[in-house]
C-alpha cells in the first residue's frame, strides 16, 4: 500500500496526513486555502471556532519537542477540541508487540486522532496502518523521513508573500541529508508546481541520488542563491559536527550562512525561511534572520492556521451519520 | 467510621468512590445504568456532555500511571469538567503533616474532586476522612487495597456480554495476593450476586484466609476454569519474580498462563479479561488476548463511561442549591 | 522606562502586572473590588465566567512551583480561557539571545498573556519590554524581586477581614532580605494607605536601608508584634541556613517563630498570615497556624479570586474593536 492510498479515503479526501509526497495539487492547495479562512480567526481576540468541539486529539510524542507539541495543542484548542498530551519516550517498552498493544489501548478510548512525535522513520505512516477508520494519523515528524505540516506552513507562507508558484526559483540551503522538513518541502513545492527547486549543500550533507526528487543540486553557495524568489534555510543540527561530516560551525558559517551578502544575490524582494530554531552566526546572519526579508516568524504564526486546517480536513466527513442518528 | 459510611451520605447517595466494599448492590447497579447512558455519548462524534461544566477535578497522582490518568482525564473532559494534573511524586515532603497540609492547601482552592492514585493502602480513605464536605474523593488505585474504577468497569463489560450475574461462573486468575483489582473485583461480584466467584492461583500468591471474602479457592487451573462463563486475568507484577514468590515467567505461564487449550475448558460463550497490560506470553496466548472470545480493549472502551458515571454519582446534588441561588 | 510607565497603558489602565510598585492606589483598589465580584463566581458550583473565553494563557515557568502554576491555571480556566503549560527550566538555552528568540516564537503563536515565573530579579519586567503590544505579561514570581499577585491576595485577605487600611499595624516577620512576597507586600500596604507597616526580623535577613521603603524596623519581637492587627509570617528558605545567616531553626524559633504567647502581644482581633507552605515549628507554631485567628487558607482560596482579577484587568479592552468588527 502507498502512502498516497493510507492518506486519503474512497473519494480522494484526506483522512491521515503522514506525507506530501504524492498528494495531489488540489488537496495542497485547498489545504491552503482551509488554512487561510483559519489565518482569520486567529487574528481576532477571540480565536475559537467550534468546528471540533467534543472531538478529542491525542499528542503522541515519542520524542520531546515543546515547541512542536505546542503548536499542535494550540492548533486544537482552537478548533475546540479536546487534547491529551501523552509523554511516551522512546523507551523500549512501546517498540514491536508492546506499540500495537500499546496502540489498539488508546485507540479503545476512542479518540478521533493521534498527533504523532517519533525518531523513528516511517513511525507515523506505521501506526496509521494499524489504527481503525475512526481515527486520523497526524504526522508532527518522523525520523529524517517528514514533518509535512512543517512543510505546508511553508507553502502557505510563500504563498501568502509571493501568490503564484509557477515563476518561483526556491533554494532549500543547508543539511538535506538529515532534514524531514527539506524531504517534504521539495514534494510539496513539486506538486504546487514551484518553477524550479533547488537545493544548495556540501556534498556530505546531500542525499544520493537527490536529483531524481526534482531539484536542481547546487554546492556553491554564491550559484545556488542567484535571482532565486525564495531562501529557506535549514537547521543544522549540531549533534551531525561529531559525525565528521562537517568540519566547524565557523566553516560551516563561511561556506552556507546566508548572509546580507549573499542574500544581495537573490531577486530584491525574495524572502527568507528557517523553520527554527535559529543558530545564529551558524546558518543565519542575524541581521538577515531579524532583516526586512525574513518571514521567519510569519511561518510560526502561520503554522497554527496550517495545523487548524490538517486538523479539521482529516476529521471532517468523519462520524457525521452516527452524529446525526445520535 | 466503616468505608460504607464515608462513601454514602444521609440519603445513600455516593460521596466518595473509595472501594466497592459495602456498598449496595441497587447503588453498584445504578452506577451500572448510568455508565450505560454514557456509552451512547462517547460513539457518537460530538463525545461532550455539559454534566460537570464548570466543576473542576484535580488528577492528584502520588504514584505514576499515565495510562489511569489518561482515562480519568478523557472522562472528566467528555463531562465538561476543567481538569489538572498533579503529579505529586512519592517524596518525603508529602508524608504525615505535609500531606494534610497540602490537601488544606488544595481543598481551599475549591474544586470538586479529587482522584487519587497513591501507592500505599488506605491513601484514598484516609484523603477523604480530612476533607470537607464540597470534595469527592475517587480511589485510582491504593496500594493493594482497592481500585473500584477498574472493577466496576468489569462488572459493567461481564453485563453488557451476559446481561445477569446469578448464573454466571466467574473464575479470577494469577496473583490475587498483590492485586487491588482482585479485592474490588470480588466484592462487586459477590454484592452484584454474581453465582459463584473462583480464584485460582499458586498457594503463594492468594491471600490467606481468602475463602473468607465469599471465593472458591483453586490451585489446579484444569479445575478452576471448567465450564466457568467468565475468566479475569490478573496482571502479573514482575518485581514479584525477585521475592522468590514465582520461579519463573516461564514456569507462570506453564501453571497458569490462559492458552487456547485451557480456554476449551470454560464454557464455549466463555469471556476473557484483563486489567491491562497484558504481558503476552505470560499471562495470556496471544491468541486468546486477540481471539474473538477476548473483551479486553472492550474493556478499555467500558472505562470511559464507567468513569464518568462515578464522576457525575459523586457529584451530583451537590451545590446545587448554592448554585440556584448563584 | 520605569515599572509604572510600563505597567500602564496611555488611559492608565493595567497592560502588564510586574510589580505593586508605582501602581496608583485606585488601580490597586479597583483590583480588589474586581476580584470580590469573582468571590461570589468561584462560591458557586459552576465555577467559571466567559471573560476570557477564546483567550490563551501560557504558562512560562522558568522555575518549577506546581502551586503556583495550579492557582493560575484554576484562575485562567474560570475565566474560559485556553491554557497551555511550559515548563522551560533554566538551561543556558534561554538566556540572552535564545530567551528572546523564544519569546518572539511564542508570541507569533498569537497568545494573550504569558504568566511568568523565573528565579532572576527583573526577568517578567524585561520580557515585557521585549514583547509586543498585544500580549500581556503577569509575575508569577521572580527572584527576589517582587511577588506582586501574592502580595494583592494578602491585600485582599485583609480587608475582607479587616475592611478599612488606614487604622492598620501590619507586622511582617521574618526574612524580609530574600523575600520577593515582602517587597510587594510592603508597597502595596504604603499604597493601600496601611497605618503603619513593620518589619521584624534580624539584623542579617533585612535589607540594608529597609526603612527607606517605608516601615518601621523592629529586631525584637515582643515590641514589633504589640499592638498590631495583622501579622505577615514569611517562609523561612531552608537553604539560607547554609549560608550562616541563620544559627539553627530551633533559634530561629525561639526568636521569632508565631506561637500562642506571642500572638498575645497583637490585638485580640489580629490575623495571621503566611503565604504558605508553612514550616510548622519553625515560623510557626501549629496551634497558631491552624488556630481561630489564622487565615493561611482563606488566602489561599483568595489567590483564585485575586488572579482572575490581574489577568482579567489586563486583557480588558485589548484586541476589542478587532473582536466587534469580526
Amino acid at each position: 500500500m502507498t502512502a498516497r492510498d493510507i492518506q486519503l479515503d474512497d473519494q480522494g479526501r484526506l483522512r491521515h496526513f503522514l506525507t506530501t509526497e504524492g498528494l495531489p495539487r488540489e488537496l495542497l492547495e485547498r489545504m491552503l486555502d482551509t488554512a487561510s479562512s483559519f489565518t482569520g480567526v486567529i487574528e481576532k481576540s477571540i480565536k475559537t471556532v467550534p468546528l471540533l468541539r467534543g472531538r478529542t486529539v491525542i499528542n503522541l510524542f515519542f520524542e520531546a519537542s515543546t515547541r512542536t507539541r505546542t503548536t499542535f495543542e494550540l492548533a486544537a484548542k482552537r478548533l475546540s477540541a479536546d487534547v491529551l498530551n501523552i509523554d511516551v519516550g522512546t523507551s523500549a517498552t512501546v517498540k514491536g508487540e508492546s506499540l500495537l498493544d500499546m496502540l489498539r489501548n488508546l485507540e479503545a478510548m476512542q479518540c478521533d486522532m493521534f498527533v504523532v512525535r517519533h525518531a523513528d522513520s516511517g513511525a507515523a505512516h506505521f501506526i496509521a496502518e494499524h489504527v481503525g477508520n475512526d481515527l486520523a494519523i497526524v504526522n508532527a515528524g518522523d525520523g529524517r523521513h517528514a514533518h509535512p505540516t512543517q512543510a505546508m506552513l511553508d507553502m502557505y507562507t510563500i504563498r501568502r508573500h509571493k501568490r503564484a508558484f509557477e515563476p518561483l526559483r526556491v533554494a532549500i540551503v543547508g543539511d538535506i541529508l538529515h532534514s524531514r522538513v527539506a524531504r517534504s518541502q521539495i514534494h510539496a513545492l513539486n506538486a504546487l508546481g514551484a518553477g524550479e527547486v533547488r537545493v544548495v549543500g556540501p556534498r556530505t550533507l546531500l542525499p544520493r541520488h537527490v536529483d531524481r526528487l526534482g531539484v536542481q543540486v547546487y554546492h556553491d553557495i554564491t550559484a545556488g542563491l542567484r535571482d532565486v524568489d525564495v531562501i529557506i534555510t535549514l537547521r543544522l543540527q549540531r549533534e551531525r559536527m561529531q559525525g565528521a561530516l562537517l568540519p566547524s560551525e565557523q566553516e560551516y558559517y563561511q561556506l552556507y550562512g546566508i548572509t546580507q551578502e549573499r542574500l544581495a544575490l537573490a531577486k530584491p524582494d525574495a524572502i527568507v525561511m528557517h523553520p527554527g530554531p535559529i543558530n545564529r552566526g551558524v546558518e543565519i546572519e542575524s541581521a538577515v534572520a531579524d532583516g526586512p526579508q525574513s518571514v521567519i516568524l510569519n511561518q510560526v504564526t502561520n503554522g497554527i492556521a496550517v495545523r487548524m486546517a490538517v486538523m479539521s480536513m482529516c476529521l471532517e466527513g468523519r462520524g457525521a451519520s452516527v452524529q446525526e442518528g445520535g
